[in-house]
This record gives structure tokens, sequence and C-alpha cells, in this order.
């Protein structure tokens, strides 16, 4: 399975039918461990030699895209990008379709520029530990989701979260600012999210109100200590997020890895694709089943169960937690879960915009589960004896499918990690296939993309407005395509043009590892302010009469105003020992009128954009003179912008 | 003066004598500051309506352009840009034209990805309190240079200062990675850097061996506490660093502000512009005297007083201090420096590639000032009686000249903040308009640029091998050039084409705030490595079967191996309280084939590089089970690839 041949695929591209590959769902478990590890680093090494990949194939398609990536000097992009920044714990805002970054939000690690994790305001929101200092420095951030409104995005919040710490953040994306964490209790490796679409219960409440949450790894619950060496005493959990407080409403116990999540556009189900229901802790255990699942949740049943307060709670949280597990739910009638049994190890979910289907990719599987949500409604109304009759399809697409994005015209793309490209299958031909016809031509396109993609998403694929024009594709490898910066390679993201019949690869654009997973959003849809009101900071000095310094004890307050080119205070004076906190507010109205203040010396930065007010706390316990400056350009005499902090003995 | 026809100039083009606005060298002080805060400000306003700049000529200058920024899917960039990361405080590494952001180099702040700033070895270049913990978490980083080799850049080194906690940091090339980090003695606001390009003493030193610092903020000396509130008493310094060692050679006392550096090709000099010569401490007073300086100092003199014991230390410092004020400084045979009056609060100084010229823009006043070095050298031999006789030209290019750049054909681009725009001028036709031929045209272009440009920097431009094709203008507002964000404003990196007569407007590209400076350098110079040699690392667990837990009381060192998709160990025991330290040697061989580390709730995350080590330290503060996983994707079976860290109570 690993000579040239059989990964050299450029030249299939219309082949749908691969029996001979077939090979995961019958090959003995280590044998298929093997296979897969020597695939992976064949796959690599295939990327050092580009030829065999067909790489002339995609330069020559960008000469005869139907839509230009390239936006003119002065021109606006049609699009927002909303990236998850991977380890940098930000989102960032990127153009499309010229790929150009626009902004970062700081949201879980901190930020110098913004004084994200300095400012009071924003370790309040951060989160910080008894003696004033950040709990979490590091994050993993893997998937961005935005707020719904009649299915489809309404642009007043977005979604991130981290992997490493288990918070989950919203972002105003009136102001692009992160203004809410939480850290969810009794599970590690939080893996997916996703927002509801509306409510499961009340019809009328038709945007979102809840985020649904994954967790892959399994742990002892409480994890305080006990039954560590029984992996089989391990649980893994899914969480309800409230959208509006951000607080955790419930969780479920469930069997298995949660990987991603998707909701129904009818508010009624959430599903989340598990592997290793087995209960492995080693990679090799992790596949011996031959199937595991994509579960589906009832939320209207469990919101039922916790108000009838069938839940427990462990340890110091206070989170219902209600049994999700497939031993307690064998009653579709009064099941809280519905499990549909796909090929092992699965990784994506998707929801098709038109309502109708999620679909499961395989990952060791080559293929793509389609399950049919009217189906399995009626499961959990006892109108379906056999939860598999969901199934509508179950079609090969290639070797590891991961992620499926839609464009509004009844086609599915899914990423293909080890074959390296992106198939566009079409979802009713696929069912048509599955059910016996088998002149049904699913496959529409195939378009090699470098190197081993794993998530995708279209132009607003993820609503029911899904417009089909623009594809980014995440390759996880970079290989040859960027001049060489060491051996930290970027991550590729391709835009593909999907507008015509055949996809059409225009542009690569670099991004630091790695973004995982992003949405693209009309850019009518968002509507943000650029300036600030200066009442809405309650702290606000809203009169450069007003600075001074006040003095409480060894508590110092210092409060500051800046209009450019010049602080007022000019200068002023604390002693050592002192709690020294600063207030400084931006009277400068005009739009891009940023200051920043930084202190010498002292490890201080942070900006105040124009009308905002932030403040700092720190202790003075260096004598001196220290010089504060504006620290972010914003007029001629930007460099004689100062103040200056005395510190006396 | 802030009416909008005064400052709607982009249909005067071509008008190099605009004497009209020849205000402020005759304008009283307060005047000057109240003019140029409304200037700042109406030029800020002036952006938020395109067309009165002239937005339409550039967009059409696009498709016209000789050059194309874009580049296809799979080719590479012809240069190179290293770029400030502003207060991310990193190093961006672009590939030009496409603008595209290829790699950020950690160096001041901590960045979660590669876990700089949580591995054991970036804590030691990074520096840490006597508590292990990082010393600094913020910077503001100005200024990237590479290191030289006959006048032309080597690819091996460059360097960036942070400005707010004084430091320099250097840069390898051949893996991009930062390896030493020196905090400056004695100092406040470093701003400008530069290396030398040859030794001032052994010609046969061909290369750089120093690299010069510029502080800005004067202080009391030792800044301890004393003379606080007498800025008459308050020094700034001009330092010295080894470029391979990175200690401080030796630091000069120096009058007034220092601002950006500038170095000869003949290794001999090394200059500053200066601005508050006054010793000002409020921007108005900063601004008082008409004429600020450009200040050389000779490197070989410097170095033989030191040699002599001709210096001073001061507090802890063990950096001689020599003697560089002006006072001290009278005769030309003896002196360190030469001071050479150029018009009030200059800011940009920069060399010509053809060895000749420093020059000096103006900020305050409309003028460039052209210093021929040969007359400098003259002056300190003592055969030029006036220092100002090496001034042989100061000519007129418009309202807030800040930086130059060359093309190597002679002519030199010099960003104009208040005009928004950049003006191409020829220097020998300045040299003689400047000594009497009025028909010498020495403005050949001008553009405008959206909106307020800062520092600019053409393709090789610092090097005797400019080669006149790409100049990048590093605008510090971009106002409505992108999609709206919020209150925070991207700044935007123009790219033009210089290759032709007229300046070409190619492409906008976003940056976060704010890289300040950058240098565009060839590719074939740049010549990285991809993979490590596992022998480079002398920590390296070099054989699987090494790994594996030792405890000496209660410090345990745990060995662990990568290679996908599993580590080698898949668990590991330590108790609470323990000091854990982990040592991960990645054994993958395959160039980008990196693998992450992250530890659930324990706040660590780094990576490991084909065939690279790292190690973390951290205390075992909470009993449980936590996972550990690879949090860079590698393997189709990378969500499976994982290990146990068991903390027993």
């Amino acid at each position: 399975m690993t000579d040239k041949t059989e990964n050299s695929i450029d030249h299939v591209d219309t082949v749908q039918s691969i029996d001979r590959r077939k090979f995961l769902n019958t090959a003995a478990t280590a044998g298929v461990a093997g296979t897969f590890l020597s695939m992976g680093l064949t796959a690599c090494k295939q990327g050092t030699t580009p030829a065999v990949t067909g790489n002339a194939a995609p330069a020559a398609a960008a000469a005869e895209a139907g839509h230009s990536p390239h936006v003119a000097p002065g021109e606006l992009d049609s699009y927002y990008g909303l990236w998850s920044g991977g380890h940098t714990g930000d989102v960032r805002v990127l153009g499309l379709p010229s790929g150009r970054e626009i902004h970062r939000i700081p949201v879980f690690n901190p930020d110098a520029l913004v004084g994200w994790g300095v400012t009071n305001e924003s370790k309040a929101v951060m989160g910080t530990k008894a003696d004033g200092s950040l709990k979490y420095h590091v994050a993993d951030t893997h998937h961005v989701h935005g707020s719904y409104k009649d299915g489809t995005y309404d642009g007043k919040y977005a979604w991130v979260n981290d992997k490493i710490n288990c918070r989950i953040a919203r972002m105003r994306l009136d102001v692009f600012v992160c203004d809410k964490i939480t850290e969810i209790p009794n599970i590690q490796g939080f893996h997916g999210i996703f927002p509801d679409k509306r409510d499961p219960v009340d019809e009328k409440i038709n945007y979102t109100t809840r985020v649904f949450c994954g967790s892959e790894f399994s742990a002892p619950l409480p994890n305080d200590g006990h039954d560590m060496e029984d992996p089989t005493k391990y649980r893994s959990l899914f969480t309800c997020v409230d959208s509006e407080s951000m607080e955790v409403r419930w969780q479920a116990l469930i069997d298995g890895n949660c990987d991603l999540v998707a909701t129904s556009y009818d508010g009624k189900l959430a599903a989340t694709n598990q592997y290793n229901t087995e209960g492995g802790v080693i990679y090799k255990d992790m596949m011996s089943a031959e199937k595991d699942a994509c579960v589906f949740f009832n939320i209207a049943r469990i919101e039922q169960a916790v108000k009838d307060g069938k839940f427990k709670t462990y340890g110091d949280s206070k989170v219902p937690v209600v049994d999700g597990t497939l031993a307690a739910n064998k009653d579709p009638k009064t099941a809280l879960i519905a499990r549909v049994p796909v090929p092992k190890n699965p990784h994506g979910v998707n929801a098709s915009p038109d309502g109708k289907y999620f679909i499961c990719a395989g990952k060791l599987s080559p293929t793509a589960t389609v399950i049919e949500l009217a189906q399995v409604l009626k499961w959990f109304d006892g109108e379906v004896a056999d939860i598999a009759a969901a199934i509508v399809a179950e079609v090969e697409l290639g070797l590891g499918p991961l992620h499926t994005a839609f464009d509004g015209r009844g086609n599915a793309y899914t990423t293909i990690f080890l074959d390296s490209n992106v198939v566009k299958w079409n979802i009713e031909s696929a069912i048509k296939y599955y059910k016996g016809d088998k002149t049904a031509k699913y496959v529409v396109d195939r378009i090699d993309v470098q190197y081993q993609p794993g998530h995708l998403n279209a132009s607003m694929s993820e609503t029911k407005d899904a417009d089909g024009k623009w594809l980014a594709v995440g390759c996880k490898f970079s290989k040859d395509r960027y001049l060489p910066v060491g051996p930290l390679h970027p991550e590729n993201e391709q835009l593909i043009d999907i507008s015509g019949d055949k996809m059409k690869l225009v542009a690569d654009h670099p991004v630091r590892p790695e973004p995982h997973d992003f949405i693209i959003v009309k850019r009518d849809i968002i509507k943000p302010r650029q300036v600030y009101n200066m009442d809405e900071f309650p702290n606000a000095v809203k009169d450069p009469a007003e600075s001074g310094v006040t003095r409480n004890g060894n508590k110092v307050t210092v409060k500051i105003t800046s209009m450019a080119p010049a602080f007022q205070l000019t200068d002023f004076k604390v002693k050592v020992g002192d709690e020294v906190t600063i207030i400084l507010t931006n009277h400068d109205k005009v739009e891009d009128l940023t200051h920043g203040f930084a202190i010498e010396k002292y490890n201080i930065n942070f900006i105040v954009n124009p009308q905002e007010t932030k403040s700092v706390t720190f202790k003075a316990e260096k004598a001196g003179v220290y010089w504060c400056y504006c620290s972010h350009f914003c007029h001629a005499l930007h460099l004689e912008m100062r103040s200056r902090m005395i510190v006396e003995k």
C-alpha cells in the first residue's frame, strides 16, 4: 500500500469506486495502524516531489479562473473569513478572496499589542489566579462558528474553543473583541463546538441560544486522583453552554471520544461523531471496533431530564450531568440520544444547507455516511425500529475523508487527507447510488490540493444561504509551496473557485499553524463600529481636568487622558511598594486614531482605541524615572508623546 | 494651515519647491505644536474621504504595473521580507511580492505554538526572574536589519530591538530562530539599531561584527531614584553590541534623544539622528531649538578610548561609557563624535548604496539633508573646519519627510508623512540644486499612499546591491482600505513597483500594528535548513528505548520520543508536588513533520520539529489523569497520538 503508484491518484480524477482500497474496515488492528503509519509518512515524502501530485495542473487552473482572488489596492474583499488562530489562541479575521489577514482578535493567550492579559479588563475576561496573574497562557484553538438567526449568520457573535485548557470564548462582532471566556468542568480534550440555529422547544426563538461542545479525552470523573489506572472508568462528556450568559447549562455522559459537532436547522438535534467508542488509551486499541458512531442528542428531552432532576453532579462542579450513554438510552421513546453506527474513527460531521442531512466523514474508512435527520426524529418518536435506517447513503470518496462543505446547489465537497485532494460529489446522486442505482455518478469533480487537507469550508456553507462561490481548504502540510523558513513550515490555506462545474485552484495562502477551522461570511452581514462611546466604560476619565493621582494607603490611582500628540498627565509620582492603577481614556474621536501606553522597563503595554478606556494595575517595584510613551503611531509628533512615572524611594 | 486645499496636494505631484509650507523652521514653538496637532487630525479626517487623496489613481496604476505582485499557486516569491512584528514581539517573514506571511519568529514575547517562553531552552534565551518565570512578556519591536559581508546581506543573522524593555535580539537565518537576547543597561526608549558593514580598524574583516543601538529617552544615570525631578541631569546613551557574543561592548553619553541609526559601508562611521537636543520633557519643549543633529560616531577612536581606560561605569553595570557629548568633543582631531546640524526633530537617517551619503529626513522640516561621509571623515582628520561643510544638499520634499530608501540607480524614495505620499528624487540633482543650479529637477516622481507613511524600504536597498525593483511602504493608518474590523485598524503596507520611471502602486497588504520597519532580501541569499540534526541538542533522547521516568528526590525527569502517530511513552507517573522535567525528541526525519506536545489543564504546549529536542519544567500541582496530546497535525492518526500523565496524590 505504500508504493508510489498507489498514492499517485491525481490521474484517477473521476473514479468514484475505489474498492481495492476499501481495506480499512477489514484489516487487522495492528496491521491498520502499521499501514497508516507508513502511509502518513509516504504521503509526506511524496510532497517533496511535486510533479507526482500534479503540481502543474493547479498553477494552470489559476489562469482560467472564473473569479479572481486579486483585490486591487483600495478595493474591499467580498467576504470576512473568521479563522481559528491555532496555538496563537486568537481568532484571525481575513478578507476573502484576497486571503489578507485584516485583524487578530486576542482570546485565550496574552497579546501585547492590545494589552490582552495586561489590562484589568482583559484579565477579568481571561481569568486569573488568586495572586492576580493569568491562569493560562497557552491554547489550542480549533473551531470558529458564528451566531445564527433564521438559519443564517446574524453577525452578532462568534465562538471559538481551546483544546488544551478546555475553554470556550465568545467574540462580539460589532467591535471584534472577546467578551466572555468559560472554562468547562469535567472534561479534557475539548474539540468541537457548534451553536444551535433555533430553539428546540420554542419555535418562535429563531436564533442561537446555546453552543454545544464535544470533548475527546476520557478521564476519571471527578478527576481528583482516583481510578487513574483503570481506563474502563474514564468518562467523556458532551456540554451545552448558554450563548448569552456563557454559563454551562448541562452536560451528558457519553461513550467514546467526541470529535466534531453539528446542529440541525430546526434546533431539535445536535450531533457529535465519536471515535474510540471502545475506550482505548493507546492508538492501536482506539481502532479495534469495526464501527464507531454519530451520536444525536435530543435537546428537548435532555433539558426536560435536567428539569426533572434526572442528573448527577461531579466533584466541585454544580453542572447537571445527564446520562447519555448507549446503555442508559435503549428505549427510543425516552432516549436522550440516538447512536447511528458509522465506520470506525470518523472525523467530521456537517449539516447540509437544505436542513435534511448530516454527513459524517470516515477518516479510516474511505466513505462518507449521509444521515437523514427526519429519520432520526422518527426513531426518537418510535416510528423507526432501527436507527440505521437513518443512513441514506454511505459512499466511497477516497482515502481519509475528513470534512465536508456545501455549495447550496446540492453538492458536497469533502477533504481527502491521504489522497491530498478535494472531491465534489452530489448528495442526491449518492443516495440514489446507495439505494442501488449504480448508474448514478455521484462524484462530480476532484482536485489535488497541496497537501493533506483537514478542514475546508465554502462561502456561507454552514447556513441556508450557502452561495457556492469560494472554497477554502486548510492543508496541514505546505512542504515546498513557499520560500523555506527553517524547520517549521506554514500551513497552506488554498482558495478554490467553486462557482463553475469544475473546481479551480486560484491561490495559496500561508498561515501560521494551525488554524484547524474557519467560516466564510458575506461582508454585508457584519456591521462593525469603529469608534467607541466613552459612556460604555464605567471608569472613563471623561474630562482631562479629572486627570491626576489619588492615594488610598499604598493604593494609588492615576487617571490619564490622551489626545494626539499629548497625554494629560505629563508626569506623575508614586512610591516604591505602591500598588498603582493607571486608568487611561482616549479622547481622540477620529476613526483609526488609537494610542498606546507603554511603561519603560515595567513590562506594560496596551492600546486605547478612539473613546476607549482601559486600566492596568501593577506594583511599583523599582525607584527611578520611567518614561511612559505612546506606542501606537498616532501623529507627526508621536515620538514626542510621553509621560513620566517618577517612582520615589 | 488646516483647510482642505492645503492638504489636498495630490495634484501638485511634480512640485518640488513648496516654499509657502516652509513654516516649520520659523514658527513659534507653541504655534508649531498647535499646527501639527491640527494637521495630524486633519490628515486623519481627510483619509475618510478617499476621493480627496486621489484614490482612483493608484487603483488604475495596478493594472499597468511592470511587475505583478501576484504569485500563482505553487510559485515561489522572489524576495524574503523580514518585518518587525511590532508589539507582538516577533519578526514576521513575508514572501514578496505576494506579501504573504510565511513565518513568525517569536522573539521577545511568549508564543504558545512553538512553546517560546514555555520550554526551558526558550526561557534561557528570553531571561527569567529568580523564581523561573519570564522577566518580560511585552515588547515594542521596531527595526530589523541583517548581517553583512562585502557590503551586502550574507543571510546569517538578523537583529531586532524592543523599545519597551530595552532589549536587542539576534535571529539565526539558517533555522529562523532567535538565539540570543541582550538587555541593554542604562537606557530607556531603545529605538534604532544598525549592524556595521565591516570593521572600522581591520580592513580584512569585511563583515558585521557590531550592532549599534540608539536610545531615545533620557533618565538619571544610574536610574536609582536620585535626580528624578531635574531633567537637566537626565542622560541618553548610544550603545555598541558585539554581533557574535551579543554582549554590550561600550556605550557613549550623548546630548538629546537618539532616533534611527545608520552605518557607513567602510565601517568607520555610525550615526544617529537626534531630536530634542534641548532636553525637553514635554513635547512643546522638545521643539524649542531650531536645529537638532545627526551625530557621527568615530568607532575606532571610541574603542581606543575604551582601551585607554577613558570611560566610566554607572550603577551595577560594568559596561564602559565614554563621553560623546558635544561639550567633551570640541577638537575634531580627538573628537569621538561629529555633530552635523540638521533642522529640528529629524527622523530617519539612511545610507545610500553607493557608500557616499547619509540622508537625514526632516520630519518637522519639509527637507532632507544629504551628508557626504568623506567630508565627515575629513573633519575628524582636521581637514575641514566646519562640520556643516559635510552638508551637500538640503532640499524640500514635502510635509513630514521621515525615511528614505534607494533603487541603486541614484534615486532616493522618501516617505512624506503629512502629505501621505512617497517622493522619488535624484540625489545628484539635489546636490546640484543645492549648489545653486536651480534648473536641476531633483524631484522625479511622487505617488500618493494610503495613509501617513512611516518607514519604507526597497528591495536590497540597504546594501550595495540595491536592485530597484520593489518598494514597500509602511502606512500607519489604513482607514477605509479594508473591510472594517472594529475600532482597531490594521496598518497598510503598500507595495510599489519602482522598476520604471514612474512608481506604480500594485498591492495593499494589511498588517497587525505596528511593524515599523523591514528589509527586503533576495531569496537566494537566505539558505535555511529544514530538518535539524539530533546531535545539535545535548539533551536529545536519541533512542526510544531511553524513554522513561527517573526520579531524584522530588525532581522527576521524563524522557519521551515522538514518531507519527505515537509517543513513546504512552503514559507516565509522577506525584503531586514533583518538579517535572519532560524532554521530548522528535524522531521523525521527514521535512514538515512537526509534532506538538500539549498537557491538558497544565497550560503547556510546545512543538518539536523534525529531529529537534525540547524540554519543559513545571510543578505537578494537581492529582489526576492529564492527557498529553500531539497538538500539531502530523498524520491521519494524529488525534489518536497521545500520552497520559498520571499524577498521584
